[in-house]
């Protein structure tokens, strides 16, 4: 089966070498000729919205997915008329717009930040009255690892925001004092069967991912209300694929902050302590074998490289339990350049080698 | 850094995929247009002899490597000129004639069936008289899965066996009743320091392996017994990569039967199960990164797919913790067409779900 990738970043690099070993090929599409995933897999280099480029990607594929959300909608609908684009065009118009992903979460009862869109400056005052203060303000399009919001604490800085995020269809959110930020990564069949892994919890800075640490001690409670949270919104699409919903926990309730739908970052730790990981569930759900067991073989952390990578081997040297998957991509600051997964026998030793291990990278 | 590998068959292939996310390159040398490791690398098409071959193959490696033991050691001497050849020729031209390999053994003090080379027909009885009925006759090169090996219950089938097996040098070996075939995969950096997965046992039929089950309940006796074993054949060849050593057991005894330089079947259950598998481990060390973990994070059964596979789909709805690993390689009888690794939380499920999918592939 040869499976095409809207977007040669490092998630659809990882998809490719988690697809090999399933007789998988594929073929990626992607504007950027040094795209990552071009090193381990055919790369057509062209923009989305070519339609020629289109044709070519998609000759002889069997069926597209994408590693990337901000694909254009009508690319994912002009590829659906000549085969299977899985996740399915709704799902992609529904997560790379952060008003319509609200609206979702709210038709599916799934409590959320207050919220109020913004689509012009007038809207700011009735927003603020909505969410209160702080808020956060960030575009309804194209925003990712902090990228595209900014926090206000006044309407003075909220009159800003709208300014510096320039002037564009905007979402403002209650700024939640969230206790914890936890994520599910889940699976889902054509035939509606799904799979979860255990919630994982997430720590930023600068808004982006930095650490994320599966929950292997969870609350049942908290894990299966994430699962029916995050099964109702893969039902509501219709959903063939992996995707993550990420939560805030507050006052013991999870509020819905994000969806992607996709492989996500907070669930690398699978390719190294899960049993089946979440790229392989991705495939397998897109090609339609059945999915893998999410159970945990081991207590572990996940520590993401950002803007700069040390030595391999200052890492290896430092923790022989580390995998280190870098993604052949030149440094820059606030890139996501490789993460690395650890293995521990207890909680208390996965937290010292997490704080170690996140000095020696900068984390 | 550019590896070359040797040989491109599946455990290059596997070399490859688990070598990409520390952001290796590969480059293989085979003779077969074909060979599968070709789908996720470079392959330089040429016989191991031809020169220019080996001069196209060599040109912007940083090392060489090999997941054949039959390359010509002539090569490997060749190759060596120009570039780290890892393990050396020494270890190549040792574990490629089992007459050799036995002296070394021998050498070493390590215990081995009874063995005696045949080098004529005249030789015949003098063997038998030191290793007794019945005797395998084994050729002393270019034997591999049951392949050039031939039991004798009597002197007239000794002669036979010396006719059927091409009258080539041979080494009669005493057919010892073993209790259990164990092999044990350890790799070594070029500093000396080691590093030893458990102990795995395997079954054989026709002479090929069918199933690995890495030991978590070890005697730790036994292991240790083992860890020094193949430590002192690596320290005696000054090797760097990954080994591996088949032994019997037998009455308490553990027999050396034979060495591989090289990654190995029977550590196929590190790729899902391990914490670093041998291919990183074996990529780690000719690379002179510091070695991984090669602590199990699970209990793990290795199921080899031979001749035929059946449908992926089939394995997987059979068994949730099921890694499928294909080589790409058309269906033959007796090829090794792929593995299938699974895991449980306890011996007695391992079992149930080995028997079963032993018969689902026809095992």
């Amino acid at each position: 089966m040869k499976i095409g990738v809207l977007g040669a970043g490092q998630l659809g690099r990882m998809l490719a070498l988690a697809g090999y070993p399933l007789g998988f090929q594929f073929r990626f599409l992607d504007h950027n000729p040094a795209a990552c995933a071009g090193q381990v897999g055919e790369l057509i280099v062209g923009e989305f919205n070519d339609y020629r480029a289109l044709d070519r990607f998609v000759d002889g594929l069997d069926v597209v997915t994408y590693e990337f959300e901000n694909v254009p909608v009508e690319a994912a609908q002009y590829l659906s008329s000549k085969l299977p684009v899985l996740p399915g065009a709704q799902a992609l118009a529904t997560a790379q717009d952060r008003a319509a992903e609200k609206s979702c979460f709210k038709e599916l009862g799934i409590p959320t930040p207050l919220n109020h869109n913004v689509n012009d400056e007038s809207d700011i005052s009735k927003a603020l009255g909505v969410t209160g203060l702080p808020a956060v303000f960030k575009t309804r399009r194209h925003g990712y690892d902090g990228k595209g919001q900014l926090v206000a604490h006044s309407e003075a800085e909220a009159l800003q925001a709208w300014e510096k995020l320039g002037r564009v269809p905007l979402i403002c959110e209650q700024h939640v004092p969230f206790e914890r930020e936890l994520s599910m990564v889940a699976a889902r069949q054509i035939t509606g069967e799904c799979v979860f892994y255990p919630l994982t919890e997430n720590w930023h800075t600068e808004g982006i991912l930095r650490k994320s640490v599966p929950q292997t001690n969870i609350n049942l409670d908290l894990q299966s209300r994430a699962e029916s949270k995050i099964r109702s919104v893969m039902d509501h699409l219709g959903y063939v694929g992996v995707m993550a919903l990420e939560f805030f926990l507050h006052k013991g309730r999870l509020l819905a902050n994000e969806m992607a739908p996709r492989v996500h970052n907070s669930g690398h730790w699978t390719m190294d302590a899960g049993c089946v990981s979440q790229f392989e569930n991705h495939l397998r759900a897109i090609a339609g074998l059945p999915l893998g067991s999410t159970q945990p073989l081991s207590i572990s952390a996940m520590i993401n490289l950002i803007g700069h990578a040390p030595e391999v081997d200052s890492i290896l040297r430092a923790e022989p339990t580390a995998r280190v998957h870098l993604y052949g991509k030149d440094p820059k600051p606030g890139r996501k350049l490789g993460h690395i997964n650890i293995t521990a026998p207890g909680l208390e030793s996965l937290k010292r080698k997490t704080e170690r291990l996140s000095k020696l990278v900068g984390g």
